[in-house]
C-alpha cells in the first residue's frame, strides 16, 4: 500500500561536534519519505519556495519519491538552523524562518486521496485536521507533533488525538502532554485521549510502544559513531508506517516489527549529516542490521 | 555454587520526592545478598559499628545471608546520606560517614577462601585487590566501582582490572574511566583495560552487555513506580552473579541471560524505600516478572 505524507520539505543548517552544514536538504517529511520508501510507495504533499535548489528534486525522484503534492510558492523554502553538543540530546534551535512554510494549506492531489495509509509529520495540529477531512477511506492516521503545539495548541492537538490511530511523539514531549514524569502511566494516559497506539521517541534509549494492552521496550541500535542526530524520529516513523503498509497487517507482532525497522532506518540516519546516509543504503544494508539487531538483544 | 561478597553494609538516610527513610540497612554488600541469594547460598564478609541494629543481624539471616565474615567493631557503622529528585537521576551524596569502614581491612574466613564466584562490591581498589589475594582458586571475579576511585584511584584501578573477569561500571563512570563519549567505543576500551567481560549499567536505560566480541543490550522492566533507587546496581550484581554462579555456565547465552535475571531483580528494589521490597518477594514473583520482561521485549 503506498503511504501519504504531509508536513515539511525545509533547507536545515546544523553545528554539531563533529562539523556544520549549510543549507542541506531537511524537513519531517523527506527524513520520513527517504525512510519509507524501502517498504512501500511514497506520496509526499508539501511545499517549498522558488529558492529550492533543484538538485534536491532531482535527489527526491532519484529515490523513487511521488512529488505530485510537493507545491512550489512564491517566497523563500523553510529554513531551520540548529545546534547540538556532544551529548546529543535535544536539539537547540538558534532560529527558525516558516517562510513559505507560515501558510502552508497543503491540498491533497485527488489520486492520493484514497490513501490507506497517511502519516501527519510534525505541522500545526489544525492543519494535520485539515488534511485529515481530504482524505478518504484511511486505514491507519498515524500523526507526530512537538512541544511547541503541546504548549501553543493544546485544545487543538487533543482534538485531533480523538481522530487518529498512532501518535508517534518523544519522551520529553510524552511527559510535558501528560503532566507524567513516569512514562509508564504517561503511555497509558495518552491511550486514553484517544489514539489505539502509542510509540515513545526515547532517542539513544530505544522505543516504547502502548497498543491497548501490550507493550513493547526496545533499546536504540547501538553505533560506534553519531554525528548528526536531525531527523532521527521522522526516519523512525518512515521505517514504522513503511513496514505497516507493505504488510498491511496491524496486529501485536507487526507492530513489534515496525517499531525495530523504524529503529534500525533511524540508525542510519544519525550516522551522517542530513540525508547523506539514508540517500546512499541499500535493502542489503538494512537486513544485515536488522540481523546484527536481533543478535545483540535476543535472549 | 556459593558467592563470596565483600563489601559495604550500612545505615542509609534516604530522601526522594516520595518520603524519607532514616538509619535504614543499606549497603552494597546488603543489596547484593539480598538479591543474590535466591539463586545461589552468599557467604557476605562486611564490618559494621556496634550500633549496628541487632533486627538487621536477625534479618539477614532470616534471609539465608552467611555473616561468618560479618565483624562487629567498637566504632559507628558506615553511614551514607543521600538525596534524589523526580527524574531519579545520580544520586546526590548529602554526607558519608565512613566510620567502621574506614579502617577496612576484609580477612576472608578459611572456608570462604575457596570460593569459584567472587563479587568485590564498590570500596577501594586497593582493598579489592587484598582481598583476591586471599581468594585461592576463583572461577569468576567481579568488580564494582565509583567515581571517586576513577578520580583518586585511577592506577591501582586500572591495575586491579588485568586481575578480575567482569567489571560492572555504570554509564557515566565508564564514559569518565575511557575518556569517551560514546558508550559503544567506552566498552571496548574498557574490555582491552582487561576485563573479559564487561557491564554498563545505564539506570532506566536498561544495560549493556561487552564479551569478547559479544555485545548484548536490554531495556530496563518498565515500572509504574519506582520510589527509591538507592542500591539498583548492586541488587542487579547480585542477580547477575547469583545466576551466573547457579547455572556454573560462562558462555554468552548464560551472560544475557544472567544480566536479564540481574534486571528483573533490580526493578523490584526501585519499587520501595531500601530493602522493602526485595526482602519481602518470592521466587514467583522473579519467575512472573521474567515471563512479563520477554513478552516485552521479544520480537
Amino acid at each position: 500500500m503506498s503511504i501519504l505524507v504531509v508536513g515539511s520539505v525545509a533547507l536545515d543548517t546544523i553545528h554539531t561536534p563533529f562539523g556544520k552544514v549549510r543549507d542541506i536538504l531537511g524537513g519531517s517529511a523527506t527524513y520520513f519519505s527517504l525512510s519509507a520508501r524501502f517498504f512501500s510507495p511514497v506520496n509526499l504533499v508539501a511545499v517549498v519556495g522558488e529558492d529550492f535548489p533543484e538538485k534536491n528534486i532531482v535527489f527526491l525522484k532519484k529515490h523513487n519519491i511521488n512529488l505530485e503534492g510537493l507545491v512550489q510558492k512564491k517566497d523563500k523554502t523553510f529554513r531551520w538552523i540548529g545546534e547540538y553538543d556532544r551529548c546529543f540530546s535535544d536539539a537547540k534551535t538558534i532560529a527558525t524562518y516558516l517562510n513559505v512554510f507560515a501558510k502552508f494549506a497543503p491540498k491533497i492531489p485527488q489520486k492520493y486521496q484514497n490513501s490507506s495509509y497517511v502519516f501527519l509529520a510534525n505541522i500545526d495540529p489544525l492543519i494535520q485536521e485539515k488534511v485529515l477531512k481530504q482524505v478518504k477511506h484511511p486505514k491507519l492516521i498515524a500523526c507526530d507533533t512537538m512541544n511547541f503545539w503541546i504548549q501553543n495548541k493544546r485544545k487543538q492537538l487533543l482534538k485531533l488525538l480523538k481522530k487518529i490511530d498512532v501518535f508517534l511523539i518523544n519522551e520529553s514531549e510524552a511527559k510535558e502532554l501528560t503532566l507524567e514524569s513516569n512514562l509508564l502511566k504517561a503511555g497509558k494516559k495518552i491511550i486514553k485521549l484517544g489514539p489505539k497506539i502509542v510509540v515513545i521517541k526515547r532517542g539513544e534509549h530505544g522505543v516504547l510502544l502502548f497498543a491497548s494492552n501490550n507493550i513493547f521496550i526496545v533499546p536504540a541500535f547501538i553505533l560506534e559513531s553519531v554525528i548528526d542526530p536531525t531527523g532521527a524520529g521522522d526516519t523512525f516513523a518512515g521505517g514504522f508506517m513503511g513496514y505497516l503498509a507493505k504488510t498491511n497487517i496491524l496486529n501485536i507482532d507487526s507492530l513489534r516489527q515496525a517499531v525495530v525497522y523504524g529503529s534500525i532506518m533511524a540508525s542510519f540516519t544519525v550516522e551522517d549529516f542530513g540525508l547523506r546516509r539514508l540517500g546512499t543504503i541499500k535493502l542489503s544494508n538494512i537486513s544485515k542490521r536488522l540481523k546484527q539487531f536481533k543478535k545483540y538483544t535476543s535472549f
